[in-house]
């Protein structure tokens, strides 16, 4: 069948419903240039306002999935199990999971994004890594997936290009919070990874995408199904992203906490955090033992081992893993010190992740430059005891006036009442 | 104050409402170049969707408006009047309509459009006058205007930029029927011609962009209302758009029609409306004596004289307005015959419409060329009582195999009953 964009924007318009084949002709014709960005932004903003109902959605999924190349791994006997996150403050558990499971058996092909706004990207928290390459070509993708059972890189131009053209359109023209179009974003990327199961980290609160809980669950389940759908095992996991996650936010810092987890000195929601995805995806790929397993493989060195191993086969120095002093570091640092005694009742991740992105730990908009060495490291959190003076964030920085034009709104991310508060439950509900 | 787009889409996404500083700072920049086309679509879906307020729509109007030239004709003592019609097939009022009342006194600046979709264009129509030129530079125009008391034109380049831009934007992405973007987009143009009073005429029914009363009635209420509030005498009247206007439909044929009606033989509806018109705009300029003043126009030969007379000071050669059988006509002629006999119940303005464009009557892309010895001559239309083999339309082409397959097309505008159907009435309100 032939279409014109304009009658199916009209019909989504009218709140309508698109047909498979008509979802098909119009994701393929703004890959192909036909369908113009004003004509799908038109239609992205009436999606965002009217929906798309499931069978709707499949086929947008579909439509994107196939937009490019879809990987084959059936070569690789073991199970292919990836885990994706919508985002966070501080959110650095893929880079300590992934070799952690990837050291108990389960391959993991994983393909990460970069950051934008106000949350890192796991792409430049590796870049933090000396001569580490996350641009890999399908065949050496490949060849390091099987050669070691892990490799971290960011999708290649080939996979799923409508959502390459989507995302910055959406971006820029107020059209991203759209429940259907994260989810087929997300899962058109996951599922042309070619695994067998995902792990979806869902993130709620002033810190995340979705603010609110019943959207979370929302955007979890819509995606849990979507991969269900297309005969992928998918786990969504509904985790709080009012407070940063772990101490530190920022790229070489990051990498640093990462290692501590895998050598069993990480912070104790990082550490919980990357246990929890790490036994479902032990689930998902059939490897027994569990939390128990994931235990021994950073008792015995092997999740580190494996961490070195992969960053050797991307290119990367792993000095800077075996002694994370080496790592970048900015060369001012500065605190924001308690005004006084008390319990901090609030830790704003959505303020700390915005000063960290103005200090240069992430990009304002795309293009823009990021420096590994700065960040902040979060000191005191909710729940916590603090005495007047007492340091509640270092922050490391290379522009002094631009931290000075920062620090009273880095202050403002925390208030300290008298009566002790609990920090919020890490992970909320578990939707599958 | 700076604003991003996005912040503004996201604004109206979220059915906020955006300031007049705001909507000033979104044209100018769209005008620009600065604001981009992705993102103005995505706005015209936001606003499709969630609508703009009182404020909002006055704000919208009046930046569209000083997007480029405001014309001022306050040097010519007479007042200034024009009329606007929403659109329609066989609509050919503003052609006898503009020289009868300029030769009874009124000053008419009228800037016209062309055809697009199923309905004429009053450009269109006068080009089938040989060397009848409407592209006049803003000297030329006033000069003119000044010197004839009437002038018939197309908006120069320097008219409401943002409204071109606009206009062909919301084509290509589904956001033209809504209501404050076409009352922003007629009012604007209308506004930057300097006038003192404007009529509207709004069509309702299968061949208008309105198909419902309800929405034709708030268009022509806002539009009344953005008039007002920019101190222009502004009156609307809701006509009847189900059958065309009069007999023709075509552009060569549509000025004959006019002609018609200019030396008092014009079919009754095209009569009506012209004087329905006709004595608003008298009324708005001051002038007394109602119909009969125009009606003496036209017995006199002024009325005639006038349209020859601005023919002569455009460029164009009057003697096919002297003698219309000079007009351009199409080399073949068809008929389409009453199946029955009985009473006319449906003559749809859509479907005439609509063939009549695929003739080459009209445009179904920008772009198309025009061919104005095409058209239909509607024989029958609804309350006429007709016998089996009886013509309903005379049909005026050049392509054999284009016509052939559009004929069962056309013959399906007709529905012919038993028993006696009342034609619809013309004039269904007059809003001010």
């Amino acid at each position: 069948m032939s279409y014109t964009a304009v009658e199916l924007i009209e019909t989504k318009r009218d709140d309508g419903v698109l047909t498979e084949d008509a979802i098909a002709w119009l994701i393929s014709g703004y890959t192909a240039g036909t369908v113009t960005d004003y004509q799908m932004s038109a239609m992205a903003m009436a999606i965002f306002l009217n929906g798309l109902n499931v069978d709707e959605l499949a086929a947008w999924t579909e439509a994107m999935l196939h937009s490019g190349d879809v990987m084959d791994f059936g070569d690789i006997p073991a199970k292919k199990v990836d885990k994706h996150s919508t985002g966070g403050v501080g959110d650095k558990i893929s880079i300590p999971l992934a070799p952690l499971v990837a050291a108990c058996g389960v391959v993991v092909p994983m393909m990460s994004g970069r950051s934008l706004g106000h949350t890192g990207g796991t792409l430049d928290k590796l870049d933090s890594i000396p001569d580490f390459t996350t641009e890999l070509d399908p065949v050496r993708f490949r060849t390091i997936l099987g050669e070691h059972g892990l490799v971290l890189a960011g999708a290649s131009e080939t996979i799923v290009p409508a959502d390459r053209k989507l995302y910055s359109l959406r971006d820029a023209t107020g059209t991203v919070p759209s429940i259907p179009l994260i989810s087929s974003s997300i899962m058109s990327k996951k599922l042309a990874e070619g695994i067998d199961g995902l792990v979806l980290d869902v993130k709620t609160g002033s810190g995340a995408l979705m603010k609110s809980l019943e959207m979370s669950r929302e955007l979890a389940e819509t995606m849990v199904a979507v991969g269900k759908a297309h005969g992928v095992d998918t786990v969504a996991f509904i985790t709080s992203m009012e407070q940063p996650l772990g101490k530190e936010v920022g790229n070489a810092s990051e990498i640093k906490e990462s290692v501590d987890v895998l050598v069993g000195r990480g912070p104790d929601d990082v550490t919980e955090l990357t246990m929890v995805f790490g036994e479902a995806m032990l689930e998902m790929a059939g490897i027994e033992g569990g939390r128990a397993t994931l235990e021994k493989a950073i008792s015995t060195g092997a999740a580190l081992e494996k961490l070195i191993e992969v960053t050797v086969a991307q290119g990367g120095d792993p000095s800077v893993l075996e002694d994370t002093s080496l790592l970048a570091k900015a060369g001012h640092e500065a605190t924001v010190e308690a005004p006084r005694a008390g319990y901090v009742s609030t830790c704003d991740a959505l303020v700390i992740g915005t000063v960290a992105t103005r200090l240069g730990a992430g990009r304002q908009k795309m293009g823009d430059v990021i420096d590994p060495g700065v960040g902040i490291t979060v000191e005191a959190k909710v729940g916590d005891e603090v005495s007047a003076g007492q340091p509640l964030a270092r922050v490391r920085y290379t522009d002094e006036p631009g931290w000075d034009a920062l620090r009273d709104r880095l202050a403002s991310a925390w208030s300290i009442d008298e009566e002790l508060v609990s920090p919020p439950r890490l992970v909320l509900e578990r939707i599958e």
